[in-house]
């Protein structure tokens, strides 16, 4: 198909097309004239996927290449591949980690791991993300959020089973799409699971606080349906 | 004290203080000479507080003025703050929100607020959010993401009473700060509450994956501790 069909079966804008074939998110289509190019069903799954990364996974341009790449690197398997997916959605650069607070956190994240637990990389960038909320909960005196951490630990190894859950089942799913294997289709679900999963957990967890406050303060929102 | 010990003591550096000041994060201090203004604690204690939200919580610098204008207004209260943090945690300007497969996708998330029982404005930010991921998934076959929306919405109802249980905590709390009324606390700790346990649940989520991807693909990594 041509830019103008795969800009509307997409629902991206040709400008945004452009900008994603000069970032070397969407590979480019097969030259038919020197100012005309065909894309394929590849193109336009390659674009929604894009489209769930950056737009609804809230990932940035050079986060969002760095997963692709690894979507299209046939070595990058298994386990290793949640490693991408996680470097992309926990920024790894953030001042003040050097600091005595910030490293007394780090040592009660590790904590808190090793009482689940969990067997996870001491290199693991979530351990630095959890670090940081400890330290900022305690330079503003939030005792009560520390106090919830193994509630919440608990709660992250239920969505944990659910998302391998759905890794597996992808796996073990009998079609395959036309242009994408099996192993490709089980490599998209661990990345868009990882990151739309996120958004999902994100937009759930506001909507039962919405109901469980209105509920506890006893205001009455209207009811949705 | 003086702007560089309020850098000292918060971990900020000099030139992001006058930023926040520029952009209105941060009230002006005390001036005591044309040159020199002072700051007090509370400054301290603001300062701790913008970096959670923008270094910790990823809030732009936007957001984090809507929030803290919430927080220093004495009309916003309760159920109502609740929905300033939210507007803030949640994206509300996005592309493709105004096709026949979003529209469907939003009717969907409407759907599990019901089935749930959740009484929530039908305008919550939130909604949309829930769609966007319905619509990203469906556009890229993910049915296995869209066959776990319950399990996530049951984990979400959990971390929810978490959330408001820490709130109410804080509110019985008999300690007041010396700058701050009860009521500007716990109003903080709805905002902080709601951006803060974002990222760690986020990083709880990840290594939890982490350690039953590890399981589950038979590979171990090095135990953290």
């Amino acid at each position: 198909m041509r830019m103008a069909e795969l800009s509307r079966r997409s629902g991206v804008s040709v400008p945004t097309i452009k900008y994603y074939l000069r970032e070397g998110l969407l590979p480019a289509g097969a030259v038919t004239s020197p100012n005309q190019a065909d894309y394929g069903n590849g193109h336009l799954r390659r674009l929604r996927l894009i489209r769930a990364l950056i737009d609804v996974g809230g990932l940035s341009v050079a986060a969002a290449r760095e997963v692709l790449g690894a979507v299209d690197d046939p070595s990058v398997v298994g386990h290793d591949l949640l490693g991408v997916a996680h470097c992309a959605v926990v920024p790894t650069k953030r001042a003040g980690r050097d600091t005595e607070e910030w490293l007394a956190a780090r040592a009660e994240a590790a904590t808190v791991v090793e009482r689940r637990g969990w067997h996870v990389s001491p290199n693991a960038p979530a351990l630095d993300l959890v670090a940081d909320v400890i330290a900022a909960a305690r330079a503003l005196g939030l005792d009560e959020l520390l106090g919830v951490i193994d509630g919440y630990a608990d709660v992250a190894e239920t969505v944990a089973e659910h998302d391998l859950g759905t890794v597996i089942a992808r796996a073990q799913r009998g079609d395959t799409d036309d242009e994408m294997g099996r192993q490709a289709l089980m490599v998209e679900a661990v990345v868009t699971g990882t990151v739309l999963g996120e958004s999902l957990l994100t937009g759930l967890r506001l909507l039962a606080q919405e109901a469980a406050s209105a509920r506890i303060f006893g205001q009455t929102a209207p009811s949705v349906g």
